[in-house]
């Protein structure tokens, strides 16, 4: 499983659940532009996985940019680093000397079976990898992402983030004809990190459990105050917990069309759930078992977090 | 008030809402087409109005088709008469012989006071007027429309039956710097006419009580087969409702716009409800009283059903 | 024969010719907001029939804005007054008690025959009688506009300034199944008001022939600085010279789609000369009879000079 | 001087001019799908340079379909193979083991000084070079491309095929900060294939002259029966004479929009010749010396042909 990412607070959780449960195995992890520029975003990627001791996977830097748009950062929900809120300073690994696109290739290339794409980011590097080497689309099992919504959006009234970010792209892999499953904000705006929930972190005792509880208290307030949200939605890890356990997330049958020229709407994904556009289906999330999502990622981070948090005492 | 309509199932209650209230005063009937043609909607309001023994109010037809896009009936949801199901024949009265758009500007001009536009079809009418009358627009206090939606549509997967048919109109509508209200789909699918409803309106005991039930009954067919509703919204009459008791329906301000270039949400009402857009806000219906609502309908329609009540037992 | 016009330099011009030229007889006036606001476009009409002594011709006022768009003026071209240069003062007639689409009904439900529609302005007002009273349809013969293009624009790189301003409209009137034949720029850049043509509209002697000459310097003006244009091409009266005599503009039949949606081309006359697109095909004019359109114009301000240039000698 | 192309017969023009002119030094031949698929286009142009007896250059395939969009192949102008006409066969080189988008990179990072890359059919490969690789952005001197035009189009009424195959990749090539030159139909519809210019091929006497008046006879043809033209216009080649010699095609600087989401302009390149619109200004081709023009690629097809033409005799 590869996860193409741009941290980004859930996007570092994601990681960690990725990184984390037993049933996964991460190859790599690409970077993209997204939530902050990619030289940001992909020093985050390396942080976390630091901060999670995680080591031997590689981390490669993608695109600076989106397809076509412009970029346009979200520094508002996650802060000028971000990855905002913690106060934590790690030693970080090198990032990989080939681009994202180069190393989701090889990755592919070189594994024994098909392999599962996690995006929880714009979706820019993933579509290059489509049109600049087709011939490894054989190669992946599934496309997995996080974004767009059957509802609304949080960027725009209608336009999810990632989406919003790089329409084109997310087009492009929506109609690639590879079996792609959204996970939009339907299904994550249930993943909320209450208080109870951000206790448990903190409750674990570990570093990593730490941080991730100060992550989450950052994104609190940013949501608190973007959104008027009392508790911030994790909406990057429910992409990673649909393909560890598939009871997780119920997804139905719908084709999925990404609106790229409208004036109010670019970006929005305009999901037929009643089958009328006689367009192709993708899978699209529609449901979500809360607590176990939670205990997925409860386990990742105790796991992860079980050394370092020895090391610690 | 006025009432511009394309009956239609829905719209017929919204009339029986509109004539039997005792706070509200009927002025008059406009119709347009949109569930299906202008001469079935018109001779529809028609047989509404006789139906309910409602008389001494004008109904004149207006526009046949939309501003600019093409009609496309919705004979899936209301049959071929655009009011299918009860089986009922009744003397109509002669359509007054003015076009909609004269007797909406005649009775806003001849009111002592501003009138309520009430609009539960699409709003080709009101736009009409607006462009060809600006002088009455001090004379409108409001227009309070069915139409669009905070979240999914009906037609599209985020366009509302009546703004998709429409949405040049609606974009006038709502840009024309008149106190708008939008009751969209996120409020009317809270109003369901679930089986206990449909039996309160035949125990009524009232041919009109029966009409109502009836309609209703084929409604909650074309609901279940078209969209799996177990129990059809009866979306106009909450239009109404919100004109009578403030308290009803709850509004929020936010700016809405209308989606007119995009290829898979042309309609889409575009509701910026964290006001990010800076444009001039409307008024946004967001929440219902549902058992008040019943309690309004029901109370009218066993108003006007008195009469004819009596007189078939 | 009605023009609908929105003076305007050229339609000035426009409108000397329908006024001036034997084989018409101009039933009325009506004109829109485009060059400069409806109050300013509705006196300059007015002026122009009384520098020429023309009386008897009801003049309406109509929209005051697009259907849909915001009105943006051409000041940049006509002047502050929309009809800068002549520095003349004449009693005006007073503008007619209805509106240009009522006075447009009325003239088309009492003649005998069906009549011309000539537009030189945006079809605002055009569009809204199509859609407001569709019975008269079968009373115009057709509807020939001066506007669009199938080459480059003028306000846009593919938009000429009356299409520009309310696509919709043109989208309806080309729509409408009325014939109608479009006298685009491709056509009316050929006739150019060049030093001898100003010279000839002075030499006439008559005070109109010296308003006429004192126009076109103006515009002479304004379009060397805006275009680079040696000489400015007079647009309008192209259009009535096609009614009046069918040999001075060579057009063909293609169908002519317009813009709506265009980030950058919005209002774009679409015309499809190869008749790829399969749509309904409109008359398109593509060629001018340069010196026989010049003979016609001049004999008309001639004719209509005459009188006054007697009493003025 | 690197060319990407999708042969094609004026491809194959361009590609002789580009091998033949002793000025250029063309390192390297890219191939993407356009007029033809990709197998067919690159098929075609190494054809082209065993025709020539061009050997050395190396060539890769790129792109088998647009960013985007569908592809839609030119067969209707180009024939079933791309390059009907010439009943002739020819061993052809290998293909290179790279993609298109490498070799151009390696080409680019090798090279002693910055590279003029010469588009002549879809703008894909370049976009996603530019996508993929932006480091070596420094390392390209100028884009110069034919495509677009500022006037009509011939693939839609106002889209050039280049440009309406992938236009969002034109866009984003126009919007790369690169210095660009467009070469548009404006441009290389004075570049016609007269018969005089096809004798003149013929006289050589060279099997590559044969095959040249052999291609431009097939490309009379189509464009006789497409468009109605008497002589078909050689598009691809001025974008190569324009680098050759820049007095042969005169060029000003006019922002150059790609218009992404009209329903009818979808392609069209949007030139704002009058600088209306602030935006950056790329480099537009408006004039030709068509002389000039002949006389370069005459020469370079003379010097190509002239062995093969001896050996042949
Ligand atoms: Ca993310
Ligand atoms: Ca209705
Ligand atoms: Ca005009
Ligand atoms: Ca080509």
């Amino acid at each position: 499983m590869i996860i193409d990412c741009d941290p980004g607070h859930d996007d570092a959780l994601a990681l960690l659940l990725g990184a984390g449960d037993p049933r996964l195995r991460l190859l790599g992890v690409t970077t993209v532009a997204g939530n902050q520029t990619l030289e940001k975003t992909t020093h985050n990627a390396l942080k976390v996985l630091a901060l999670a001791g995680v080591t031997g996977i590689p981390v490669a830097a993608g695109c600076d940019r989106p397809l076509v748009g412009e970029l346009v950062v979200a520094a508002n929900i996650h802060g000028v680093t971000g990855l905002d809120g913690p106060d934590v300073d790690v030693p970080v690994a090198e990032v990989a000397a080939v681009h994202a696109v180069e190393l989701m290739r090889r990755l592919l290339a070189d594994a024994a079976e098909p392999v599962t794409l996690i995006a929880t980011g714009p979706l820019t590097n993933v579509a290059l990898l489509l049109r600049r080497h087709p011939e490894v689309m054989p190669r992946i099992r599934r496309v997995v992402f996080m974004g767009g919504s059957t509802e609304r959006g949080n960027t725009t009234p209608y336009g999810e983030f990632n989406i919003v970010t790089d329409p084109e792209a997310a087009d492009i892999v929506l109609r690639s004809g590879l079996p792609t499953t959204m996970i939009g904000l339907n299904v994550t705006h249930q993943a909320r990190a209450t208080p109870e929930i951000i206790a448990e972190f903190r409750r674990m005792g570990s570093r990593l459990g730490a941080v991730c509880a100060d992550l989450m208290t950052f994104f609190a307030g940013t949501y608190l105050r973007e959104f008027g949200f009392p508790d911030p939605p994790v909406h990057d890890p429910v992409a990673v917990a649909a393909v560890i356990d598939a009871s997780v997330v119920r997804t139905v049958a719908a084709p999925v069309a990404v609106e790229l020229t409208g004036t109010h709407t670019r970006g929005a994904t305009v999901v037929d759930l009643h089958h009328r556009t006689g367009r192709v289906a993708n899978a699209v999330g529609v449901g979500l078992r809360v607590d176990s999502f939670w205990r997925l990622l409860m386990a990742a981070v105790r796991q992860l977090g079980g050394t370092s948090s020895h090391t610690s005492i």
